[in-house]
């Protein structure tokens, strides 16, 4: 999939990126990034179930951060009653990739230079029962612009009726948006989202999809940007079909083992976190997304 | 380090591996399992501290496994109450490297055949003042065979004493062998087990050798067996000196912390992991290294 989308990339003329273009896409991801702090600290004060009823409800904390070579970001962090851990990070960062990284990202071949900015979600909520989530969207500039994105649920136990509502929220905004192939799509986060030595998904997918440049900004990054809303709005809705309800130490258990395999994606396969770790990134941004407690016993 | 040990390994002519080679290393290895296990047992009956005294000593449980295109190893799992998760693997493997792992493994460039045989330990102590520990030592016979190993100490909270033991009996122990080059095989231990992406290193260090083929098997295996037995002569000492302190809340909570760059440097760097898990290697003695439970709060 990858491969077949880099190709259309790489033959497609594009679009002129514009000054405009990187301020609206950066102040996209800072306004989506206030709605899902504001959703998630909604959330917190909602919890009516027993369990964790004694921890206060969560806010979240920003803590900024400055690049070498250029830009930086803003960690938001919460660890709530709800969500035990929650990641939701924002960054602009733009330089020159050394020759040993240019091979690996179009458009960097010949200058080497690039801007990215975008944002990043994971949440690791208390209950066994709510899936954990991610969501990452982002906007890259090389010598060609392009958008990416991902969202997928990880639930511990899978629920059909979540994994229905998850799918058919992001089918409903792919069908919306002519550059969007929702079979694709989903595909692409299936095989992306795999653990090979496990011969297991990460979790139930949801989409993926990189390389985005139709030729058109506006229809890209309206995409993208449906992309996130539909995560703001069905995220919630998930969260709470399960967060009053009870939990066992077994299912506590089971969830600490599974959080086992988010811990051995990110670290053995996410291209963001090797290539961010590799590259000189924000170590405590960019492993934000490791589950807060984790067994392999 | 290993630029220049595989260099003189490539211009060295070696010497010629005989059938009683593979049958003399394969038994020692087990042999070694057999005595780290009995000692292990043996420490996990002496526990007299409080903390952990209504757990039953452990006893390892063997697993034994097979290997698609040849050989297979047993797993030696123990959860006990001085060690929270300890595993002693045996492996003995053979077959073909496909093209693409050909370039990486000396000696596979022409019909890509290999033969491998070891022993790796992994110990996470229920004490936080008890250092984890990690030992490996292999012979690996392609066109041409060589001995490799690693041992280092890996303390939650470092304590001077106990490196120094530690590092004396590997330095006493590589001065009997003319093969062996304690300053290079330390450096090569602190450069190996370094995560860039936290400016630390993982452990307090130890020694780490690789591609030894000094022209004479004898000489290369009988420095290889004292690296085994010299971890199992000073691990139990050190595991003695500790393993009845008492430990607060406070000192569990930054061992499980500790414990996550054990699990980042497996994932993100460990030669052995990360090869083991691409090329079909037995995940679950694979894992075995990674910690009973870990957070990233």
């Amino acid at each position: 999939m990858q491969a077949q989308y880099k190709e259309k990339f790489d033959q497609n003329a594009g679009y002129e990126t514009k000054p405009e273009h990187k301020e609206r896409a950066q102040a996209w991801f800072k306004g989506l990034r206030d709605g899902i702090c504001a959703a998630f600290e909604k959330i917190e004060f909602e919890l009516t179930g027993t369990q964790n009823s004694e921890i206060p409800s969560g806010h979240f904390e920003q803590k900024a951060w400055n690049r070498e070579g250029g830009g930086g970001g803003v960690m938001s962090t919460m660890r709530g009653r709800v969500f035990e851990k929650v990641g939701v990070n924002i960054s602009t960062v733009h330089g020159t990739f050394s020759e040993e990284f240019r091979a690996k990202i179009p458009g960097t071949s010949e200058k080497g230079e690039f801007w990215a900015s975008g944002i990043s979600v994971v949440a690791h909520p208390w209950n066994p029962h709510v899936p954990p989530v991610h969501m990452n969207t982002r906007h890259i500039i090389t010598a060609k612009p392009w958008f990416g994105g991902a969202v997928d649920l990880n639930p511990i136990t899978p629920n059909q009726n979540d994994t229905d509502i998850f799918h058919k929220a992001l089918l409903d905004t792919c069908n919306e948006h002519d550059v969007a192939d929702y079979e694709a799509f989903k595909k692409w986060c299936d095989d992306y989202f795999y653990l090979p030595h496990r011969a297991e998904h990460r979790g139930v997918g949801g989409v993926f999809y990189d390389y985005l440049n139709s030729g058109c900004f506006e229809d890209d990054f309206s995409f993208t940007q449906e992309i996130g809303q539909t995560f703001l709005n069905v995220y919630p809705k998930i969260v709470r079909l399960h967060m009053n309800r009870d939990w066992s130490a077994a299912d506590r258990e089971h969830q600490l083992i599974r959080r086992g395999r988010y811990v051995e994606f990110n670290l053995l396969h996410d291209r963001g976190t090797v290539f961010g770790l590799k590259t000189g990134g924000n170590t405590e941004a960019i492993l934000m997304s490791l589950p807060p407690e984790v067994k392999w016993p």
